[in-house]
């Protein structure tokens, strides 16, 4: 199954005046993390959606470990865990770079949606990468 | 137990190119629900954080059953389902105002810490409030 | 010309480290008391994108007076100040309440566009509503 | 004068429902900028704020001349042009990367406060990189 870390630095934006990440902002670095997986295997997100398949978000869960602060650099690792053409379960760590310390788990439940926002399949070309066949 | 309902109205900022709100806004709403329900029972968050007491957030679930859109009011009920001295556990509902369709649940988990991000007993005037007792 | 004054409350998620509110949700807050402004004229900006007509914004500007903080409740003034059929030029005050203290000043400029974004005359009911006729 | 080029991936977060980048986004880009400019000159901004020394936005200006969409690469150019041990005024351009398409201009004019958000003098280690002393 797909497999991938990338990583991102910490904005200003992204902080509140607990001097932390803002907790919503992670939902935002694991999408991050899922465009990039797909990149990386070759294939682009924007891509799929010009294809007319869209990857929605039908559930997110995040369990925050330590705070994420202003300038980390933070590696977002996702992995399949579930795919059919219909639907699709990612699992997320984040971590700080480089002491590697544990952020963040979290996990996605997705939909594959044609243009009108209704289930489709997912094509094959596309349902290869999320299966790490490419 | 403390219960409350808050409506928003879905800013142009919270949508996204699928033409509905993005998903990790949902998240930024329940917060707003839940510092509305403190704001209620009479107390406010903000003076809560001055006596050096935060509400932080250690968990997030939310399922998204409708996408809301653009312009939409959202009626946001929030309910303490689990509270302690140490750490609470809240319950929402997103509904499209006035139809009621239900767009999303969600659930979050936290902890008191104090000014240093070090768990605290929650003072007794906000854990009454929690418990629905004032 | 369109006046018009819309009330938010500062949302957690829109707070920075520094304590206050990080400088770019003014311009979300801009954007939100022209759509209340048109809304308060009896017409709303989700349906003229459903008639196929989009106020972009060209450009912003905004000077910061002092600084908004986390749970303040904030006025936005909103006047047109320049509008023909092709483009517009609104400004902004936003100030804290109740005490009015002046937290921000700015401007927008604008172009309607079409569907496909291209430039495209403003509909007689739309303009009618900026020009403060309605 | 201190002037960099940093690059980042346009997020599906910032993109609305005219299918472009919404345009509060550029102005954190902006700050992306500043910071990763500070840090290429061999100084971190996250160190400038622990030595007490706050860079506060007092104005900004954003004319948009193209639309960034999802998923481009976008490159931040900034130039201080102006710099005093009191204040300092930036100048942005964006560009889509590779083809070099200008996106958008801006400016932000900044203070240096300290801790308690009063007006300081810059401290000469960090002033000399916004000079391009550094």
């Amino acid at each position: 199954m797909l497999q991938h870390t990338t990583q991102i630095r910490v904005r200003y934006a992204e902080t509140d005046q607990m001097g932390v990440v803002y907790h919503a902002n992670y939902v935002v670095w694991m999408e991050v993390g899922r465009v990039e997986a797909m990149r990386a295997a070759g294939l682009s997100y924007a891509d799929m959606e010009k294809d007319g398949v869209k990857v929605a978000v039908m559930g997110i869960e995040v369990d925050y470990r330590a705070a994420a602060v202003y300038d980390d650099l933070v590696d977002i690792t996702i992995k399949v865990v579930e795919a059919n053409l219909r639907k699709m379960r990612i699992e997320y760590e984040m971590r700080r770079s480089p002491s590697g310390k544990l952020l963040a788990t979290g996990s996605t439940r997705h939909l594959f949606l044609n243009n009108e926002l209704r289930p489709v399949r997912c094509p094959e070309k596309y349902f290869q990468i999320f299966l790490g066949a490419l």
